[in-house]
């Protein structure tokens, strides 16, 4: 295997403690209510929501319990996923009660496992000697790669090796299932994650075959299209179906219609998409394979320049969850499911590894701070799955164009993939802050705490508090247990101009050191060494390519990160009827009754009344009486948190 | 039964000869073309298309083949409406070759009647024994409806009784089914359409009966609604549905939700709507139900002002082909199906038999000039069924939200109920240019030709010539018997400012004798009297309500009835990126290259260009450079004869 030159590295989340005036609170929120409301709703307890039967399917396959399978081919992942999170904030925080309840948890899903190694409620349950021959529907090493990721993250945080044991026979049993040796199934799953998990549990066992495992199942995809595994695999079974025909037939939902490394456009179910890269680019870091590098770039310019919404949302169309073609980003039928963009941050996250260029690090903090969290409400309680960039209640509820956009957030979905997607990457924050290679530390994201690593043979500890994403001011400390020469790579944001960086109050002229989007402040670093960052924090009028359709001759208000958008609550109802002008100057104030506190964005506008224009539908050359009026835009992320009402981040100018 | 004082008449098509600049060859193109392709459609010998199997399956029912049913359930009724349309070509234009085909048919469909009166072959072939055991979504009396039509219309051509003695059977049987004595059935159709055709029955049978039938149907409609009428049937036959329960559960799909009368909204399947406001329209106009009127108003107040498209297009979504709510009018998502806006003319000649209000005609004329001709392409061989106002050819192939939305038209449908519908409408044109009442004649459309009819006692022909929709001067040669005092009533459309009238060269004031949208010209006419109308067409810029979402900031051209739209053929690529320049001349010229030549209006613009953006999807403050460009605007009615591309009728201005 041909390894890279300079392996970048992300830090483990056990020596990284945020504290952090924007997102410790969420990661509280995750501890002290997502991650034991999602425990009572794996267990069935939430009244008013329909059962989630996740862990009563592991208790029955277990022989704890009586009764049948209920739920999605992929419900194991639930409690995966949760475990996950759990992980992580034990990662940070241990917590003895909790890890009770998880060790126990553990303890039903190895006595769930087979004595093969296999381990998946669904087709032990419902459908016994019938495993891996539905692979492009019934997502059985989609599950599998879930349970490895919370295997991993399990004995990341605690040492405790007894899910990462499960995990492993259950990966050596897929690895005996799966291969090109004659006699093993030469396939891959319908729902890419396998993948990443893989190289996941390679990075904490070192063994290689599960990095040639996951290379096996990115090679294959894609691969023999006359017939295409899915149809062998459709006739084999005698043309059954479990979810229908257009899923199979139409390979590109699952990016499945050409080799990985050829395919050059994102299509297809958008959070399949986000997780084969994710592990494509894992891979390509791993194993140095430069066409799958550039397959990974490709893929990205798409997504990014072509494909994404301003708010870091993905997959614009409903029918398949899906991307759509370039530039067609409809702001009201979108999707954009939350669950994509945390994908997009693992993918974000896995090219920083592979290249520290700070265009990753921006779009990974676009999808965070805005589609990300506002997937969220603010008790914790409540999910959106689709996140629209313009709502309209009424014509939500009657025209069925609109009808997958909520318009308030749900409590647990049926298929409840979202809230612990959005749990385990909050939960596991603290792993997106820096990346290093050799003697640098990358400064990705601008999130307080302390994070501890190795540089220059030195102990090094950074330190790092804001208020950002309010204010742009970002003050770093040094601490190393010696004098020792590193470079502290700070990103300078795409969306920010006129970034100024001082040491120890000197200025650092940035010109000749800004590379790739970092500042590379390398010196001897001496222990209390003082850095401060100041992005200047401008209300930008944004504006979306000429291409793209929806956005043509309107403006988004961007300060920082965060996207603003007009909410009803604040503006009036009929939204579209609201003008910024285009001068107006555009005022920040701290609004400390929303959310939990948050900035908010006043401007002078114009509205549109509708009082004299009488009866008629269309009429010629009116006169549209006008009021001036002051605007009020919010953070994107913060909407929807006081009752139902129109929304909109897109809006006209005059 | 109440009859209204002054009952207002349609011209019968029998003394009306069009001869018109712009009609009289779609009408030719419809006797041409239109009957003879759908005569080998529904013989199935259209290559690459469905089979029709609709005289087929009559064929078989008549014991004149052997073979099966094919079809939906409906399929009788493309053969109804053919039947419709030719004989409104032969009312105006005796036809022996196609008289002998029509006989032929009929000779068949009397086969295929049962002894008892009852026809429709779906029943009869496909499921005997079940008849009216699934009024809510079988179509059996819609169907009924349909042959009724086509029987009166072929008695009221050609003076022959076959079809008709055939129907009156059919509705005599219906009459024997249905009703409030005891043991009758007490139900109605799923799909609206036996109401207005028994009334066309009654009309020229004179038997009251048919009024009353048509009268139960529409006062049991939405009637009994604990338990409902449909989910009464529904348990009777043991819970089987046929398309499946959400046409059903949603009473508001076919307007069963309410009494007719109380309704207050349009809402449901458009083409369901219209039919029955037709029926209820016609209903009030025989028996003087004021209520009934009042209902009438209030739903057509609704569907005119808040609910249709600029095009006269109804209906704004795609599921159930329906209504959403007010001002909900998505350009792209849109339904607006040809059907719906046939019927729209049809519901509008029934509120003009009622009042006399040029709103109705102003509206007819929108539905006419633009959708319902948008629907056929220019040789009369392939059709829209879906009426877009913008078009991205790509996105609707990529993005399944605009999927229902053909960019190119289709040669014919799986339920091909738009073809036959528009040809019969065309065919029968001469019946919507003039009512009467008592000594007034109204003209409501201006359309080319003869007509003739008693005014005051005298036989008066009215000749009416102009180069309309072109031009706004109309001419008028009145001839009579002898001099009579009438009143000509002449119709200033709302569209128009500054119309002027002379009679035999004297200007006529017009202030004082404008009545709701009519100029009322009454005198003493004589032999030769000589009537210039002069609408000025200046080309004008629409806007849409305030309320409208989806017309905000942007305006349409329209001059006289015919609103304009950009085509990618004349204006390149990317429509969004143009603006029309807010103080552009907009000239007109004829384009004789462009359908049977067309006026079309040129105008300066600027273009956007997306060449120095750069690759960013999102960019602050950009300087976007824009070309001058002329836009050249096309008839919407004439879009999409020139391949495939984009289209737009609302356009950004600057």
């Amino acid at each position: 295997m041909n390894r890279i030159q300079s392996q970048i590295k992300q830090l483990p989340l056990t020596n990284v403690i945020l504290q952090d005036r924007f997102w410790s609170e969420y990661i509280q929120l995750v501890r002290d209510v997502v991650v034991p409301y999602q425990w009572e709703a794996l267990n069935d307890r939430i009244p008013g929501t329909e059962p989630s039967h996740a862990i009563q399917n592991f208790k029955i396959a277990a022989g704890l319990a009586q009764g049948e399978f209920h739920g999605m081919v992929f419900q194991d992942t639930d409690v995966a996923k949760w475990l996950e999170a759990v992980a992580y904030l034990l990662a940070s925080e241990r917590d003895p009660e909790l890890e009770q309840i998880v060790d126990g948890v553990i303890d039903v899903i190895a006595k769930a496992q087979q004595e093969d190694g296999y381990l998946n409620t669904y087709f032990t349950l419902k459908e016994p000697g019938k495993r891996w021959t539905n692979l492009a529907e019934c997502h059985e090493l989609y599950s599998a790669g879930h349970m490895i990721e919370a295997g991993v993250a399990y004995y990341k945080a605690t040492g405790k090796r007894n899910l990462l044991d499960v995990v492993i026979k259950f990966a050596d049993h897929i690895d005996d299932v799966f291969g090109y040796t004659p006699g093993k199934l030469q396939g891959y799953d319908g729902h890419q994650e396998i993948e990443l998990a893989l190289l996941r549990l390679y990075d904490v066992t070192g063994n290689e075959k599960y990095v040639r495992l996951s290379q096996f199942f990115l090679q294959e995809r894609g691969k023999d299209k006359n017939p295409h595994f899915y149809d062998v695999e459709l006739e084999k079974r005698g043309n059954t179906t479990h979810f229908g025909r257009w899923m199979l037939d139409d390979k590109t939902y699952s990016q499945a219609h050409e080799l990985v490394t050829k395919q050059d456009r994102a299509v297809g179910h958008a959070v399949r998409f986000v997780y084969m890269c994710t592990g494509m680019a894992h891979l390509a870091a791993v194993t140095g394979d430069s066409e799958m590098l550039e397959a990974c770039k490709r893929l990205w310019d798409n997504m990014e320049n072509k494909q994404m919404y301003i708010t870091g949302g993905i997959g614009s169309q409903q029918h398949g969850e899906a991307f759509s073609i370039d530039y067609d980003l409809p702001n009201d039928t979108v999707y954009a499911e939350t669950c994509a963009s945390v994908g997009l941050v693992f993918f974000a996250q896995r090219m920083l590894m592979l290249q520290p260029h700070g265009r990753y690090a921006d779009v990974m903090e676009r999808a965070l701070y805005n589609t990300v969290i506002a997937g969220m409400s603010q008790d914790g309680k409540s999910f959106f799955y689709v996140n629209p960039l313009e709502v309209h209640p009424q014509a939500c509820k009657a025209n069925h164009k609109y009808h997958h956009v909520k318009t308030v957030r749900q409590s647990w979905f049926g298929c409840a993939c979202c809230p612990p997607n959005v749990a385990r990457l909050l939960a596991s924050l603290g792993q997106y802050v820096y990346t290093s290679r050799e003697d640098t530390v990358y400064a990705n994201l601008y999130i307080g705490g302390e994070a501890k690593l190795e540089l220059a043979g030195a102990q090094v500890q950074i330190s790092q508090h804001s208020n950002y994403p309010w204010d742009g001011d970002i003050y770093f400390t040094i601490d190393t247990d010696r004098t020792a020469e590193f470079t502290l790579a700070v990103r300078i944001p795409g969306w920010c101009e006129g970034a100024s960086i001082s040491i120890n109050g000197d200025d650092q002229p940035l010109t000749a050191i800004v590379v790739d989007g970092y500042a590379m402040l390398s010196r001897e670093w001496k222990p209390g060494d003082q850095v401060q960052l100041v992005l200047p924090m401008t209300v930008e009028r944004m504006k979306g390519h000429p291409l793209v359709r929806h956005t043509a001759g309107k403006t988004a208000l961007q300060r920082g990160p965060i996207v603003f958008c007009l909410e009803e609550a604040d503006n009036g109802p009929n939204l579209h009827q609201i003008y910024l002008l285009k001068d107006a100057e555009l005022n920040t104030e701290l609004d400390v009754s929303l959310f939990r506190g948050v900035q908010v964005i006043k401007a002078a506008g114009v509205r549109q009344c509708s009082d004299n224009w009488g009866d008629s539908l269309y009429r010629r050359n009116p006169k549209v009486e006008e009021i001036r009026s002051e605007l009020k835009f919010i953070p994107y992320f913060a909407w929807a948190n006081r009752g139902e009402g129109e929304m909109r981040v897109w809006i006209d100018e005059k």
